[in-house]
């Protein structure tokens, strides 16, 4: 029988792959999700609101008065009022509906900045988009680089997608590389290119001038959720926040795809942007953690990429040797789940990506052992 | 600056431009979705399971344990196993991913049976897929009629989509019916057709022999969910159910759209299908309302579509109307939100559709307003 052939042209996931050969005895380092639990004041809240209330559809975009919430917490110019955000399923969907609603397969290309999260270029895979990678440098430790990112730009790039914290490198762009990449973004001669900033990580950084491009540059689009600020993976509450413009095309094909996000959810959302620190409340216990991670790092021989935000460390696993040979050998025979670097783009082959949030001594057990391949 | 052109192309919804001007008086026929409240006990459940377990992502798929409680619950033969079912975003997901994954936009076209939810039609369009509709008569009060449905299935036709019980008619196709359109099918020379069954209305309905496509031909894929039977509207948790080969495509699709559902929603729906009864706890009070609307509807002497299934009641306005005037001058000067007929299809211009889920004497008033059109 037939199928859409660009879904049959896609691989399984290679992740899936190594998670299916999981012990409960392996110390897993795979996972990309927090460890902690939610604050279940929030999750009770809405509970009862529900039994009030019900749970009926909201308008497509979402809550109204989540909507403001939400657009007034970032305040970014000129995308600050509730219509300036559209609630999606997780930040997975508004990835999803960004790259399906910005880019005409027909005639433009996504440029990813890498290493990066896959999806981007599955989703724009699945899309017919046409994408390429800017592969930030091993040698300078995958530091984002703003001039090789405008360098980059092509005729036909019309979305630049950065995500930023990153995943899987922890790195971040600087409040003054934001400043500089929507500078030259907007001294480029041609019609302008969209940003997409993938802020999920926005609340898990160790240091203190991240930048972030929708304060500087009109045409950003910026997707996040409270997936990893709040241990809210499964709750799978995203939203984009872009200009009046885009956010109504964006609006339509969101309402296509999911129709409207989960009620539940936005309630649970909006008490959390009602509460003021509650989005940060659980960053303390990732600095903590992180400045053992980076003692336990340094003292493991591993070649590393400082984390400056996020959960994760990629590790250098001894040259030459393939990150898949190397994750495969680790899980089927040493016990440790890790993701191989592979899997982020090209630049980042002869790299494991270790999450830390499983406790202290199984991340430097798992060290030990990828220290040891 | 530039978008994808197909979402571009899609306009502005009429069922929203309608709502807007709905005023705090005005009668709402318009809804589509339940006034009764969700059976909060689920709810509660889910919140006392997330306090223990946190809300972590599921696989892809979904929680497996609900997979096999619904796999088991409907039980259509060679898709009664967990792995034939993917968990989604409402059924408007399960629609999105079924059409987009089924279909090769190149070579494929996708048929509808009409009048129909204008979802389908629009995902066709957004996906840049050819579709076509095969009318139910008016004549024959919308009934379906499997030998038409057959004689419209064209060469390059590769999906038939049908919704029964069906939004907005409420007609079913019979048992007799789906054992007729798989003889059908089965029948037919070249390669096989997909089905898909949208079952969203299966608990709502008022006959005794509804007919269900995916007991009788392999090829059928459902979608379902539990916002029409549950009052759950907001609560986002629809399914698909395939054979094994089409749900490792429609799993892979879902994946780059939304990653997973979300696991709150899943634990309620656990709940629900391991309480025996719990899916079908509101059907009385549907079929209770059921009797005094076919009466008012009778007393009405408007014409109207006996109502099999559902919640609305498809009613006549006077030979040469507009349905969209009509239900522009309805909510305009009479106080009285009902969808025009249009937007199911060619077949339902000069009929409007309304809800009944509303209270009685406010369908009736509205009954009255219209009939005085």
């Amino acid at each position: 029988m037939g199928y859409n052939p660009k879904v049959g042209a896609i691989a399984a996931s290679l992740i899936r792959a190594i998670a299916a050969k999981k012990t409960p005895d392996s110390i897993d380092l795979g996972l990309g999700e927090p460890t902690l639990l939610p604050q279940q004041r929030f999750i009770d809240a809405a509970a009862r609101w529900a039994a009030v209330h019900g749970l009926r559809y909201t308008v497509n975009a979402g809550d109204h008065a989540l909507r403001e919430r939400i657009a007034a917490h970032y305040a970014y110019p000129g995308m600050n009022a509730a219509r300036n955000v559209c609630i999606t399923t997780g930040s997975q969907e508004a990835v999803y509906v960004a790259i399906k609603t910005l880019l005409d397969p027909a005639a433009d290309e996504m440029l990813v900045v890498t290493p990066a999260f896959p999806a981007y270029a599955k989703i724009a895979q699945l899309e017919g988009v046409a994408h390429r990678q800017l592969d930030l440098a091993e040698d300078d430790d995958f530091r984002y680089d703003v001039d090789r990112i405008l360098d980059a730009l092509g005729p036909s790039t019309r979305l630049l997608v950065i995500g930023s914290p990153a995943n899987p490198t922890g790195r971040i762009l600087r409040d003054a590389q934001a400043r500089r990449l929507a500078a030259g973004l907007l001294d480029r001669a041609g019609p302008p290119i969209w940003v997409l900033q993938d802020e999920i990580y926005r609340e898990l950084t160790y240091i203190d001038d991240a930048g972030f491009v929708a304060n500087y540059y009109p045409h950003t689009i910026v997707a996040n959720s409270l997936s990893k600020s709040n241990a809210l993976t499964g709750m799978r509450l995203g939203w984009l926040i872009a200009p009046d413009d885009p956010i109504e095309q964006l609006v339509k094909t969101h309402s296509w795809v999911t129709a409207t996000a989960n009620t539940f959810a936005q309630r649970v959302a909006y008490e959390i942007f009602g509460e003021p620190g509650a989005l940060q409340e659980q960053g303390a216990w990732y600095r903590e953690r992180h400045a053992l991670v980076e003692a336990a790092l340094a003292a493991s021989g591993l070649r590393y990429v400082p984390v400056d935000g996020a959960f994760y460390a990629c590790v250098r696993i001894p040259d030459g040797s393939d990150s898949l040979a190397a994750a495969l050998e680790l899980v089927e025979r040493r016990g440790v789940v890790a993701i191989p670097g592979r899997i982020f783009g090209d630049t980042l082959e002869g790299w494991l990506r270790l999450t830390w949030v499983a406790p202290l001594d199984q991340f430097e057990e798992g060290l030990s052992r990828i220290a040891a391949l």
